[in-house]
């Protein structure tokens, strides 16, 4: 799909198809995370991928806004390192990079932010020095023609022309 | 061109050809950042237009790491609000969105940090009480299909098998 569609098009997704996504797929989206800038090309990530529906549900019920991740096709564990300062800048980077390649494939994701990390981490045996930075729960969309469900700002109040008046 | 090609061909841009980039696609460029998905929907930013080549100068002189500003056709600064936590986070995703969907047109850009923000915020009128999170560059790259400059980890240093192990 265009990229500019993609971006068009995407939209958050909570409700998974129940189909399996190939390895081939799910290694093409870790690899668009993979290839995401970074400050100083520092690339202060790690992505745990999860596929096993047992892990899955132990994922969601540490999930408090994301139980839906035990209906996911697999997940990934977004890890960044704090000891590097913009490390939830780049890994933002790398998940958007993930959910756009995703969305291209037919396949949503959604942000999960709270997390009961230090459970997260024992679970997938992440170091604890590192972050949690985010769950992304990844599946075959319902629909991908959805209407936005959530409104966006206008652009007249996202792109200042009188109040932040270029000199 | 195809989302997947689109982020595993962009490369960080520091160099531009000295061709301006017509409003329309600016404007694309500015929606891809409007319809990036933020925390809560909260949509915690504003992105500031510099056209003007003066203005790009100046820009230019204030971004210690980023001289080249001055040689871009146009420019984003991508305010946030720090009262938001997720601010920065979602800042970067709405960037990243912008990053593609102008190496989609083959305009590449470049994340400039080091910014002398106080003065940044004088010269474009930002209020006070607002984050300049990066001053983005645009213009037609000279080489779209140059190699990549950086070495990028191995999947195997990114991906964790063994260390993390999955339980």
């Amino acid at each position: 799909m265009d990229t500019y569609e993609c971006i068009r098009t995407r939209r958050t997704t909570r409700n998974y198809l129940k189909k399996d996504v190939l390895d081939e797929v799910i290694k093409k989206i870790l690899e668009a995370g993979r290839l995401a800038p970074s400050a100083m090309n520092l690339q202060p990530w790690n992505f745990v991928v999860v596929k096993n529906k047992e892990t899955l549900k132990k994922l969601g019920s540490l999930c408090p806004s994301g139980r839906f991740i035990a209906d996911a096709s697999f997940a990934v564990c977004v890890v960044t390192d704090p000891s590097n300062k913009w490390h939830e800048i780049d890994g933002a980077r790398a998940v958007q990079n993930m959910a756009l390649c995703a969305w291209n494939e037919g396949i949503g994701t959604c942000w999960v932010g709270n997390i009961e990390r230090e459970k997260v981490k024992e679970l997938l045996n992440i170091p604890k020095k590192l972050h949690v930075l985010t769950v992304l729960p990844f599946g075959y969309a319902v629909d991908m023609g959805g209407p936005r469900r959530k409104v966006k700002k206008r652009s007249e109040e996202v792109i200042p022309r009188k109040r932040f008046r270029e000199k």
